[in-house]
Order: structure tokens, then C-alpha cells, then sequence
């Protein structure tokens, strides 16, 4: 607990850091000029007995690929625990890892996590469709939960994902990982600061291109839809992300086509647009079936900004805009980069260890989840759909979230 | 008329090509290896007293900065009288172009051009809600007509329009110039030959932030509304011209702030998503309230490509996309540019001089009105606005269009 | 000569601007909002009739192909005779730009320039190894020259062009169009004014790949050198124009490969560094071998900016970067752009009307010759080479220049 | 040593991998279309108990900002010892990466690594005077070596830890990141594979901006130069990484300002050229007085790339160029990012498991001092400097370096 204090006070309260006897963050005299870029500074991460222990569920592409190599930046998780079904390739990745054999999982004795000390964190990175279930079981086993992205398949999910955490007093976060990562934090601040004037519209579209027509991201019942669900979910939470506003009205158009074999039951892409109550519109582009494409712009009275590539795990870039006199300025913002990964469990960590409400917490993921609904309603009626959002509107804003991370630039 | 082979073939039949006596174009052997950019040939433009004469009427911003200045770039037409209410202002810009006096008509006037042999094209840059008269007045005036877009402020004007032209069988052409540009031709050429696979999705954006609030722009009645039929029309026309498509649905909303002097009158911003029978899906942006944004992306299967800044009058830039193995590749191609204005001018003059059906037609102008129409009675009512353009469908590509100018790469 | 004042006062002294009776420039109100990009202005050329006449001496692929176009958009310029050895290209380009052909003249008649008293300005775009012969003979006959780059192929006999001008109170312009293109002028200004700190290193860079080895640019006694006079120079005279100063030492390395028929009598590359007294110190390259390539980079203190592509007819685009706390920016200054040609045409015109110095005069080649052979010279002797400049150093700039043309952005 | 064969048979001999009983490494089906961007593979470091242990040396910016933060990206290297003279600095470090107290050491008790078995390693990071004697020492203590660039302060201190290391009979690497990163890779691919016809030119520019007149990099014994051995020797030894081919002369001229505390002792800037046997000439500039600014550009027949910014610790990204037709293309190739001092570590570790030469042994590092020993008496001698290598030329490539770890792209 004492050792939190290494963290250069990010995550703990001003007394706790003023404690005596704690080490203190190693840092280093700057060897640049002060018209230099800053940044780069000493981790000083939490030492490995002191971070909070992270079972991940569900070993595929995500898990593997990113998720479990996050760990290496992490400052504050570390991985204790694994849970598969295949046990052979969860064995594997144990032993690259360091996880104990005693640490490995499969879903039937998935709920002895709850003898599991070590564990505090479940993150749940397994086919949507599976995310209810495994969250109201990992609240049951003792555990915060962290899940990833979307929440679940229906509103109704999300709402018994909520439920069980509540009760079992334990913290739900979606792992919307662009929301702690520094980029978008600065255009969010950007938009707030009203840096180039009010943001009037925003414009976001993110498509990739599928192949495998079996994988289960095109399976209906564990996805829960096709591009809307898995990326274009970035465009709709992103954009809520950067305003703190709630949509009061959506309209949307789908297209499925009827030959491809990878769109037999989920839509291929959907187009939709927004109105806030602040008076933006925006517009929204989402696709399984075209090359992959990430970006958005907010338009602003005197400028804009926005990101391209918006949404890959790394190499974020931005772009911004404004005049002086006869010159246009375009430019790129660039800020040193992070493992958006490592952020994101960090303040699950964080949130874990004071058990506070994360900055995207599961009401996040249900407001979401009720907005995609409405999208679909609207692709299927042929007409906007209105949405009502208690609480929301006149001018408050971010009426779900816990507090939000200290910035990480 | 035979001077015309001057214009190294690109404008007249065959036949003519081969008639005797001609002179021949001016050619240069290439200078770099073959391996370098070719192009920025000799222009060889047609003498000046064989160029077809144009009367512009109207002698705002965009006459005075960039069509007047773009006869410079011409090769086949050339400024010979001038129509204007200020006679001063006109006396003045004769003057500095070498226009005579007896080529400065008013309004009143206007009709006398049917007098001046020296005129065989008007070119009305007038505001929207004058396009409709002066058009009809040209006409019966023995002229073809250039009408800049716009083409009026309601599909009943464009209707009568049409008609004034085909009685008296003069040609009539929309001032579409982005239609005529280089780049943007290569992308529709990348869009029907389908460089990357299908298209899929496109999205545009046409941005920018009006000052004065009493300019004409903002006049209901002079401008037949606000963003849209001024600048968020390149978006609607431009997608048309790059697919070839009819749209055959369209939904839309639409903001008008209440306390901005600006937008007493007309519309601030629209967004609009429109549905293409060949799948295709595009989400549109215009706004006279945010900082210059212009740009659309074209999604394909397998690649993307676009143009940002796609509209300016100057320094058009591509964009394009797609992988090999491990590497994306993010692309700027690049063309030697050309005065788009100048382009533009050049076909009309063509049409004119073989009395042939220009490549945007006020058959072109009189489908986007609808479209435009379609898109307000969408965001008024609340509700998707089909779309039925009879002759359309049916994989029928280019319907109002006349033959276009050879690749002018 | 009244007539000028159209020029909205960029050319002509208060006195001549104040008085009565001349015809006011065209202006407009503003469209757009004050944070959007200023510029674009009408443009108020002289009318023909008081233009400045120039004759066009050899019509090669610089002379066609942008040259010429160029007088269409020039303000003060206008072409009014041709010089050729081929009588019948001459007369096509006669007579597609509305020269009369008692203004087209041989080789041999040039002489007779003197007694057409539309001539004001001879215009050389001949082979370097020409430039003396046709400027002491153009001056003989009275004209104003303007004269391509490299000014010659030696020293003396930049020299003896500029003795023959003085003689015959003439004035004598070398046509380095990049200073008097307004995002050079932009960057010059921002070097002078340390917008980012003092400049302490240029990076320069011209290269591209010649093709046809017969062509004279590969010939030594006409082009005088390969790629050094023809598109080194750029780098070498760019930078001059940048800082002002003059460089006191250069060391040279140069490749001519043995076995390239394009490379019999001149180098493919040279790269070559030269210091400067103010402590800056530059590196250059330039090459004939190497597809194009044409930048530079001014290192200041706290910034940095540049071109890329620096040195092409259109399309030059501006760079810089600077950072701000955590944010590093890297920019694209955007202006509108302008005809290079037009711009340079534009200020002898106005030298020619004045009898003034220009910008870039005679003695500005000469020094570029002097410096060129100092390259040369390092180069073959494998040593630096000390530059001598009586009257540079000491903080003395621009020392061989008459007035810049008021800003152009 | 079996469990090796987890690596995906990067680093281990055939026969190794087709031994029985081994695990297999995970691998996972592809989710995307063939024609998106591939990689991102799992990556399936060795276990922690089977990785390379490394004792790092020092701990300022790059050891505790990127080294130490780079084993958790590590696949094969593990931290398991500090080294440092401030006992609390490193204890704290310590602490936070999981090191055992016993693993602290300090620059008395640093010959004690030799009975240190966790140790197999010892990773280099201190002041460049001090580079020598702790290669020596810790060779004499049984442990491979990476030694961070540049390798010393002399040619002779080079030589003297060739000779120690050979002498205990452990690898000596010298810790050139750029050269195991993926990017820097590909274009060297595409130099030998003369993807754009042959190198004709590199150009290489790496300029930062130093803070702090008192620290160690600008003492000239602790330093050994200014900025060339800091940040200049990465465009030598880049372009000799490209090239694979040896300088044969140098010609140099250096900047020194003598009002400035930052440079009493060393250079602030140098500019260099140098010519290769195979024709190329390449231009280099290094300061320690301007802005961030870090590129190379490698000109080919037909086509230029490069990287920019070329030197960080991330986002290093690519340009390229070719024409095509009336095509120019400008492309930016995009590669998934890879940590380059995991990389690094990640070969030293194989190296050091094997035995074996690593692909930037001290001979390159002693080759790489030899140069800019010359560098620096061309600029005091202010003559151009012939550099002999023994074995070089004649077609001779990559003279000093063992074998280059399979790509990593």
C-alpha cells in the first residue's frame, strides 16, 4: 500500500503521498532546452508485489496480442491468472508469462477465481455474447470486473452486468481503451476548452475489411451485429467521449448485401448521424467491408481537429487547423506515445484498489449499448429515432462517469 | 474552325484531325527519363481570334478572382463583354482585360448581347435566385449559357431553364468545375474501373465560416438557402459524378441557431446520408458556421482514396490507401494541376462551337435541386425522402450527362 | 503610366498613387469570417494597352510550356515578340498567342529588336552557353534583359553582360523566380525576423533524372556544367536569398560516372557545404542521376521550416515545427498560390518602367557563377576553396540587391 | 534452452526446432481480408525463467526511461541487476522492476557480477568516457557486453575492449537500435534490393537542442565530442547500415560559437560529406543548438525514401517516392511498431545464448569511431581526410558484422 506512493501522486490522495517514510519516484534534471517537446519522464511503476492482479478471460487475438503484452507497461496490474477453454494454448501463454499453473482457468472452474487471492481484477476479453454471463459470475467470485468493448448484446445485459456488481459492491468498467489515451484526452480537452471556438460538428467512420465469413465477430448471437457492435461502437462512444453531451435523436441506413457470405446475419455497414442538445450533428460511418479506415473531425468555429488513424492500438496520429491572416495552418499534434493498453488497466487498478467508479464505468457501456439500439431501430423502421436520456441534457455533462484519470500526456 | 487541330486532337472528330493544311500543334522531346512524372505538355490554345467569346455577367468575388483571371489559362475562350449593375466597377475590369467599352452591358441592357456577335456564351455569375431569368433571358438571346451552380433556387426554375435553352437551341451547361478538374477525374476513373474493388462508402465534408451576415449568401431569396446549395452541393454532386449513381433515398437533419445574425434566414449546417441503388451508402457534411474543411473519402474493399482539400480553387491534394503484406501504404499522388476554371471554360466553349450536350448539363443541375429538395423536406419533416429519377436503376450510369472532355492529366 | 495606380500601389512611388483622376483598383467586401484565410484578392491587372512588352528568346519546354503561359497571368507584362531558330514553331506560337508575325525574328534578325518599339523587355530562355552573346546583343539594342538562370557559364562572361547593359543604361534581371514566390519570400521573412530562434543550418537538396543524353543540358560548352548550374543552383541561391550573407568557404565532392552516356561531359552529382559568417552552416546536393527530389530545411533554434518540393513550377509546399509543453507541432503553412512566373515578369515589368534595379540583378548571377566555380574548384582539387566578396561580411546583407517587390502573400 | 523453440524458430538452428517435446508457439487464425495489413502477431516471448538475465549500467534518462522499461516488451531478455553510483536511485529502481536487493550493485562492487549467475549480460549505459573500462571490466568478470553508442572516446579505448572481450572469449555489441528496427530494415531491403533502381545519394540530418550547460554530454572527456558522437553518429552509421559499403573520404567543417556555456568544450554542430566506393555521396548534419530535427533520404535512379523523423525511441515513420505516368506518388509505408531496444536486447540475448557474433559487434563501433576521428581532423585541418578499411571495397559488403536477426516486420 505504502509503495503506491512511487506513482509521483498520481492515483492516491495528498495525504497518503504526504506520509512519511514512503520512497520517493526517481526523477532525472531535464537534458533539453526548454523550447523542446517535455515528456519521457522516469515510469516509476509500482513494484510487482504491490500491483493489483489482473485474471485475463478469453485468449485470442485482443488478449494476446495486445492486451497481455500491455502488461510490460502496465504501472500498476500484472498479470496472475488466465481463463480458456483450450487449456493446452492457455498453458502455453501461462509459462511466457510467468503465470503459475494453479493460475490457469477454464469456464467451468471459472468461478474458483474466487479463491483465488491474487486475483482482483477479472478482464473479460471474450465474444460479446459471453460478456454478461462471465461479468455477473466474476462479481459473484469477489472480483472488479474490467470488460471490454461492447458491453454486451442487449440493453437488458448491460442492466444485470450493472446489477450484480452493485451488489456484489464491486466496480464494472468497459475497456473503452481510447478514452484514456493521451491523443484523444487532449482533443477532449480541446473540445471543452473551446480551443478554435465551439465544436459544431463531428465527423467519425471506422471501417475494416473482414475475411474469416466464420469467426464469430459475423455470428449474430455472439456479437450481437456486425460493424456497428465491434468498431463502429469507437465512432459513437468517441464522439460522446469528446462532447459529454447525450444524443437526443439519431437517424441511421444499413446495408447488408445478400451474397457475401461473411454478412449472412450481421449488416456489412451503417451509416448514422446524431443530434446533441448543444447543437452539434454528427455524421457516422461504419463498415466490415471496406479497408480499414479510421478518423474523425471536429469542426469548430475557427478551426478543427481531429484523428487519423484514429482507433489502432498505436501510431495514433492527430491533425489540426486554424488561419492567421494569409496563412492556413495544418497541422500534427504529437505527443509522446503510450500503451493505451497499460493506461487502461491502470486505472482499473486504481479503481480496484480504492474501489472507486471508473472513469468508463458500466453505465457507459449501457448508454451506449441503448444508442445502438436506437441506431438499428432507425436502420429498420426508416425513420430518426428520439432518445431520452434521464438526467442528461441542460448542460450537464459526463453524467455517467467516475472521475477521469490525471492526465497522462 | 480549322485552326481547332491546334488543340492536339482532344476536342474535334477525327475527320477534322486529318483535314489538310492545318497547323500542326507545337511538341517538345521529353527532357527526363520516363521513369519521372510525365506531363506539362505545350498547351498550344487555339489563336485568340478563333477562341469562342464569353460575356460574364456578374462581377463578384468569384468572377472578378477567379474566372475573369482564369481566360489567362484558356485555350479556347476568351473574355469579350462583361454585364454588371456597377458600371463603374465594369468599365474599370473591361479596361484592365482589354474588353471594350460597347462589350459593358447593365441589366437593363442585358438582352443587347443578342446584338453583339463577338458573344457566343454567357456565363452567369450572378446570385442563385438571378440564375433562373438571366439563363432564360441569354437563351432567347441566341447564347449559350454557362450557369454557375446552383443552378436556381427551385427545381421549377431549373425546369423552365431547360426549356428556355432547348427552344432555342442553345446549349446550357452547370458550372460543375470540380467535374472538369484532373484529380478529381482520376478518382472517378479509380472508382469505375475499380482500382481497389467496389466502392462501398463515401463520405464529404464542405465546410466554412461565412462573415458579413448581410451578404446575398445569407438572402433566402437570393441564395435559395444556406451551406447547402452553396457549398455542401459539392458533396451531393461530386458523390453523383464519382459513381454515376442516382441516390434513391435520402434523410437528413438539419441546425439553424437562433441568436447568430447569420442564419436569420438560412440553414447553418446540414448533414445528410444518402442511399445508392448499387449499395453504395455516403454520409455529407456542409456547414457555413465552422473553420474551411473540405475533403470526401471514397471506401473500397480493398483501399480508400479521396481528396482533402477536395474544393478549393487551387491546390487540390489526393489521398489514397491500401496494404502489401506487413506494410500499409498511406499515398499523396499528385498531378501537374490545372486552372480548373480554365477546364471548365474549355469544354463550354466546345459544346458551343460543335452546339453539343455539355458533360453537366442543366439536366445535372436540375437532379441535384431535387436531391437538395429531398434533403430540406427530410430534415423539416423528420423522416428518410425517397428518391424516384425515372430512367435510373438498373445499372444505367451517367444519365443526364453528355460526353465528356478527353483526360486532361 | 497613369494607369498603374490600378496596381493597388504595390509598384508605383506615393506621389504617382495620389494623383487625381486615375481609374481606383476593384475591391470587394469580405465574405468570410476573420479567422478563415485572408487573401485571394482581385487582382487589377494594367490594362493591355500599358503593359510592358517583352520579346521571348528561345522556345523550349521552359519557354512553352510555362513562360509563355505566364503572361496570362501576369498584371504588367505582356508578350509581344518571339525569337527563334525554327521559323515555323515560332510562328505557330505566334499565332496561337496573338503575336503578329512581324514580331517573330531569327537569330539573325534579333538585332532588329531595336527598332520594334513594342519591346521593352528581351526575355532569354536560351542554352546557358547563349545567355552573354543575346544579352550584350539585346542590350545593345536598347532592350531591358531578363535573363534565365545560370546567368552564364563563367564568370567574365557575367561580367561582360553586365558591363553591356551598364553601358547601355539598361537594367539586367536574372530570372530566379523562387524570390519572388511568396512562400519563399514567407520563409525568407521568417529567417529574418528569428520567428524561431536564429538559423544556424540549411539543408538543401535539388535532384532528378535527366533522360535523352543528345540534349544540351549535357553538353559542357552549352550548359556549362551538369547539374550544378541547372538545379544545384536553386540550393545555392536559395539559401543566399534566405539568410542575406554571403558564403566565405566551400568544399565540394562530385560524382560523374564513367559509364552513363548522359554523364560523357558533365557530373551527375555534386554535394557541396558552405559556411557562412554569421556562423550558419549549409549542405547541399544536387544530382541529374536520381528521380526528383527538391527540399530544404532551416534549423533555427527553437524551430524549424522548409520546402518540400521547394523549387517546382506549382504546388511548393511550406513545412515547420516547434513545440509547446508536451506537444510537439508539425505544420503545413498553406498560401494561396501564385504564378511564379507571372510574379517575377511582373517586378522587371515594373524595373523596366522605373529604370530600377531589380530584386535579383546581374550582379546576384555573377555571384552565383563565382561561387559555382569555387564548387568546381573544391571538387577537382579535393580542398575547400576560400570566397572572397568585397563589401559582404560585417553584418552587411543583400548586398547585391536592388528593392524586393512589396510582399506578394 | 529447449523452451527456445517457443521463439517461432527466429533465433534457433533447425535441428533445435525439430527437437521433440518442445511447446509449440500459440498461433491464431487471420481475422481480416488478405488484402489488409498484416502482423501483430502473437508474440510468445520465453518464459521468464528461461530469458537472458542483464545487468544494466547506469541509471539516467535512456537506461530508466526506455532501456528498463523495454524488458517488458522483451521476448527473451529479463532485467536481474542494477548498477549505479547514487545507492538510493537504484534501490528505488530496483524495487519498482522486481530486482533483488543482492542484484544492486555499484561501481566498486560492479566486479562482483561475476559471481552473480542470474547475470549473462551487462548492458552499458553510462557517460561515453566511461564506456571502456566497465566493457573491460565487466568482460573480465565473464559477461557478454552491450555497450551503448557511440562505443568510446577513441579508436584505441575501441580496440582495448575488442581485444578484452575476445580475451574472455564473451560478445561485444554495440547497442545500434536503429539497425534491429523494423523500418530501418525495410529501407535498408530496399536499398540492396535496388527497389527503385540504384543509391545514388543519402542525406542525413539529426539535430537536437541541448538544455544544461553542465552535464556530462557537452564534457568533452566524459562526452568525447559534442553532438557528432551523441547524435551524428546516427546518420553515419545508418547510412553505412544502408549502404553496407565503407567511406573512403570524409571532408567536414564544424561550428563551435564561443559565447555559449553549452559548447566551452565541444562542437555544437557538424556538417560532413562523404563518398563510398560504390558511388554514392551522402551529406550529413548534426547539431547541438537546434530544434528536433531527424531524417534521412536515400535518392535511387528512379525513385527517393527515407525516414522522418528518423532517430526516436518511437513513431520513427517512412516516406517514399516514384512516378508513375502522370502520377507522382509521395507514400508514407507503414509498419507495426516494434520497441527497437527490445529488439536490441532481444538479440544480445540470443547472441549471448549461442555464443555468436552479433550483427553490430565492436568492430563497427571501432569502424564507426575511425570515421569520426577523421570527421573531426578534416574539420580541424580544413582538408578532406581518405579513410583506408582494410578489406572494404571491391564489392565487399557488411566487412564487421555477424549475422542480422530474421526480420521483424
Amino acid at each position: 500500500g505504502l509503495a503506491a506512493a512511487a506513482l509521483a501522486g498520481e492515483l492516491l490522495p495528498a495525504a497518503a503521498r504526504a506520509a512519511g517514510g514512503e520512497p520517493k519516484p526517481v526523477e532525472l534534471p531535464e537534458i533539453h532546452a526548454k523550447t523542446e517537446q517535455s515528456g519521457g519522464n522516469v515510469p516509476n511503476p509500482l513494484p510487482p508485489g504491490e500491483r493489483v492482479g489482473f485474471a485475463v478471460v478469453g485468449l485470442g487475438h485482443l488478449a494476446l496480442e495486445q492486451i497481455i503484452p500491455a502488461f510490460g507497461s502496465s504501472k500498476q496490474a500484472r498479470l496472475v491468472a488466465l481463463v480458456s477453454g483450450e487449456r493446452d494454448k492457455a498453458l502455453a501463454v501461462a509459462r511466457e508469462h510467468g503465470v503459475p499453473e494453479k493460475g490457469v482457468y477454464d469456464y467451468q472452474t471459472y468461478d474458483q477465481l474466487r479463491d483465488n487471492p491474487e486475483v482482483q481484477v477479472i478482464y473479460i476479453v471474450l465474444p460479446n455474447g459471453m460478456h454478461a454471463e462471465y461479468t455477473v459470475r466474476g462479481a459473484a467470485a469477489g472480483k472488479h470486473i474490467l470488460c471490454e468493448k461492447p458491453m454486451a448484446t442487449s440493453a437488458a445485459e448491460c442492466e444485470e452486468m450493472i446489477a450484480a456488481c452493485k451488489k456484489a459492491d464491486r466496480q464494472l468498467m468497459i475497456a473503452y481503451r481510447i478514452q484514456y489515451e493521451p491523443n484523444h484526452r487532449l482533443l477532449q480537452k480541446w473540445v471543452r476548452e473551446r480551443k478554435y471556438g465551439a465544436a459544431k460538428l463531428i465527423d467519425s467512420v471506422n471501417n475494416q475489411n473482414q475475411g474469416d465469413p466464420s469467426q464469430w465477430r459475423q455470428n449474430k448471437k455472439l456479437a450481437g451485429g456486425g460493424a456497428l457492435p465491434d468498431v463502429g461502437l469507437y465512432c459513437l462512444n468517441t464522439t460522446r467521449f469528446l462532447l459529454g453531451e447525450e444524443p437526443t435523436e439519431v437517424s441511421a441506413m444499413l446495408h447488408q448485401p445478400k451474397d457475401d457470405p461473411r454478412f449472412r446475419e450481421v449488416e456489412e455497414s451503417v451509416v448514422w448521424q446524431m443530434r446533441f442538445p448543444g447543437g452539434v450533428l454528427s455524421t457516422n460511418t461504419t463498415s466490415y467491408g471496406t479497408h480499414r479506415l479510421q478518423y474523425y473531425r471536429v469542426n469548430t468555429e475557427d478551426g478543427w481537429f481531429g484523428a487519423a488513424p484514429a482507433y489502432p492500438y498505436q501510431n495514433i496520429k492527430l491533425q489540426s487547423a486554424y488561419a492567421e491572416g494569409p496563412i492556413e495552418y495544418l497541422q500534427e499534434p504529437t505527443l509522446n506515445p503510450k500503451d493505451q493498453f497499460a493506461l487502461e488497466m491502470d486505472h482499473m487498478a486504481a479503481c480496484a484498489r480504492e474501489n472507486k467508479k471508473p472513469y468508463t464505468p458500466g453505465e457507459e457501456g449501457l448508454q451506449d449499448q441503448r444508442i445502438m439500439e436506437a441506431i438499428y431501430e432507425s436502420a429498420a423502421s426508416g425513420r430518426p429515432v428520439v432518445i431520452k436520456t434521464p438526467g442528461a441534457g441542460n448542460g450537464k455533462m459526463d453524467i455517467f462517469r467516475g472521475e477521469a484519470p490525471k492526465s497522462a500526456t
